[in-house]
């Protein structure tokens, strides 16, 4: 992964939803509306095994988003209101593939570390050694409320348990040898007994005993993916991410965070090659620049500021239907605003007043293509953009989000794919069955008991 | 479902583990041990639907079977320590079929009802309407280990915990109107808030708000499967179950638990032509009676010892290894014998004594083929045996359980099939694409607020 024969890995940023990460997708006049299909889910898998992804991801939430007194609004607007099972959803895809990674997002708070284990490990003996896991620790009270809860776990002690379910997940997936299965039917010998053990792990927030039902798969087990990025959440992807999802604005700030994580990581005591760094991103291309630009027009026409609103309120857990729009936000409130509250520093430079809702909504980005870096024009202008970030160490590979399903990606398979081959900065195919294989990720060792 | 038309249904009785219900199974020299694989899942679905089955169904358990100090006996003897996750296994099946149904056990006492409603909800989708799910309530302390409690919860509140789940799962269910779905991209108008509700389900065990974020599918929603058998058990049943599963010994035991479980049903103000009572049973068939017999031979052959032992053990709750094979039991040990319990009264009817383990276990059949009747013989007789219960209404169809897989079912579906065909006791073909057509059970009501 170091040298001159580095080469980028490309995850698609999915959701088992009506829309993609931009909540108007479904509106875009091309999407298709399949969203309950198998067939659409299909399809998806079949553009992105042929246009050489490595990874094919979905995001989650356990909840539909609320605004006001209730959903009304998210449920008329389409506002990422369905929400499906994504392990169902991928052995949907797994069926039709043969290549393409897959993973899904499952939450640490709202379940329990048996039944992920479990889960995952199948997953990835059914893909034949192609299952990822995206690490998360759920966001807001109405994903409480589903669970029965009250109120969502604080921040530190969901990181907490995180550590505990996540040791216990691994560690059952490390309790059986690569050899101990023998399926021997005449003497009536099918494993041998020194080589599956009991985890017995017992923690703060988590227990379970064993030993695992599910031995190893091809890839031994599924690989970890993360992106937590404030400071309880870095150090625990510096300890289990393989691959890490950063949502930068800019190359340089990029190479920061991409040093830093790599920093952390060697810290932890893990090889920072053995890591991947993803960073989110929007294209948008065309046969030629004016093309684009005209693909972006439409997609940009297509928001409504309601999506913004809803977004950003889902995600930092608090409802903003009643906040002024104008005046300036307090200091409380600007607190609240998660990983954009770093962005309220610049917006308040300009006259010393703290900036109002209306700005942090702009500044977000949030229900918009302007969350995430936009690569924007002719497939030459986005190779381009892609290489600076890539190059320039500001990451390893990237996670694209689609403006609309499946067009943006078979828009980057048809167009931008080719280029970056040519270029030598995308595998030509891929380099085996596993999704380690293609990620260039180590085999996991047993842990011995 | 009444009358002369009146048909049997056919279920798979699976096992996405290295054996069938039979231990033995994995020994059976025709038995290929792909358990790990989707392609093996995947050949029972074509067997299975090629053979007109209406519902491929799996049973599950939440650990590995222990015996004395641990688990050693059970993975040397492989008696049941694979077990994968069942909703993914089911997604591979689903992925090469478009009409049989498609059956998974998932346990109330382990999970979360959102989770679950989630999870079937989407299999429903992606299989287009073919889902159904087994309520369990789970049996013993190695399943409350893995999830971290000291021992399961006692039977009368696991049933208590398991009415209010399913409230809350069939409640989430039931909460989107069928036309909810607008889809007006041009004019922003997704769904209509009027007919999407929020379930705010708050019970003792359970709670829930909602809105749930998946809509409803072909068929409404999976069809519920139960075989609650004792007196807290019978009266879950007899409020769920659409389709009940039975394990009794004889036609007369059948009738009189058929009997008692319809007029239980219509107690609880359901309609019984509405729910569907299915016999376990094994089938060993060959062209001839003399064929079936040495077919049944060899499987008897195959049973050992500590495959009762060990079977028996899990579900009782309690390790067996260290109890006298020969010495009487005790009342106290007797009456934790679960179901078995019952026939100790027969066995003591010899001597006045109480029986012994030994007897014990040869009478539950656990972890042999006498467990279910076995209806062995030629297609004619084996044909005659399952008329005789279905037509006497000791049940309406019936829950094949494997000797070895796919053999099991594939004789089935070569020999027995065309013979119940043919006396107009078994569908020529599937009724429709959904489970519940081709079970005739009508489509659910949405819930009104």
């Amino acid at each position: 992964m170091t040298g001159s024969n580095r080469q980028m890995k490309l995850v698609a940023f999915l959701q088992a939803c009506n829309s993609t990460n931009l909540p108007s997708a479904w509106r875009h006049p091309d999407a298709p509306l399949g969203f309950l299909t198998p067939e659409y889910y299909q399809e998806l898998a079949r553009i992105l095994e042929a246009g050489k992804f490595h990874l094919a991801f979905f995001d989650d939430r356990l909840a539909m988003p609320g605004y006001g007194d209730g959903h009304d609004e998210p449920v008329r607007a389409g506002i990422r209101v369905i929400r499906l099972d994504l392990g169902s959803v991928l052995m949907m895809m797994a069926a039709v593939t043969t290549r393409l990674g897959l993973g899904a997002t499952y939450s640490t708070t709202y379940h329990e570390p048996y039944h992920i284990a479990r889960l995952f490990a199948t997953l990835d003996l059914m893909s034949k050694g192609r299952a990822a896991w995206n690490i998360v620790t759920s966001v807001n009270d109405f994903e409480a409320a589903n669970f029965g809860r009250d109120h969502h776990m604080e921040l530190s002690l969901r990181y907490d348990r995180a550590d505990e379910f996540v040791e216990t997940v691994v560690g059952h997936w490390s309790t059986w040898a690569d050899d101990a299965l023998i399926l021997d039917k005449v003497n009536n010998r099918f494993a041998d007994p020194m080589k599956v053990r009991a985890l017995e792990y017992s923690g703060q927030y988590c227990r379970s005993k064993g030993p695992f039902t599910v031995p190893r798969s091809q890839q031994g087990h599924p690989v970890l993916l993360q992106a937590g990025q404030s400071g309880r959440g870095s150090r625990f992807a510096a300890r289990w991410a393989e691959l890490q999802f950063v949502t930068n604005q800019t190359v340089d700030k990029g190479k920061a965070i991409y040093s830093a994580f790599k920093e952390a990581v060697r810290e932890a005591g893990r090889d920072p090659d053995q890591t991947i760094v993803a960073q989110a991103c929007y294209v948008i291309v065309g046969e030629t620049e004016a093309i684009a630009q005209k693909k972006r027009a439409l997609i940009e026409s297509l928001a409504q500021p309601i999506d913004t609103l809803v977004m950003l309120s889902d995600r930092i857990n608090i409802d903003l239907s009643t906040t002024d729009l104008d005046a300036p936000l307090s200091d409380a409130q600007l607190a609240s605003f998660a990983q954009w509250h770093k962005l309220a520093d610049s917006a308040r430079a300009d006259d010393g007043r703290n900036p109002s809702l209306r700005r942090m909504l702009s500044l977000s980005g949030r229900g918009t293509i302007a969350e995430f870096p936009v690569f924007c024009g002719s497939p030459d202008a986005v190779a381009d953009q892609m290489e600076a970030w890539f190059s320039g160490r500001a990451c390893d590979g990237f996670v694209l989000a689609a403006t609309h399903t499946p067009g943006s990606y078979e828009d980057f398979a048809r167009l931008v794919v080719p280029v970056l081959q040519k270029r030598g900065l995308l595998h030509e195919d891929y380099a085996g069955p596993t999704l380690r294989e293609n990620l260039g990720l180590k085999r996991p060792e047993r842990i011995e008991r």
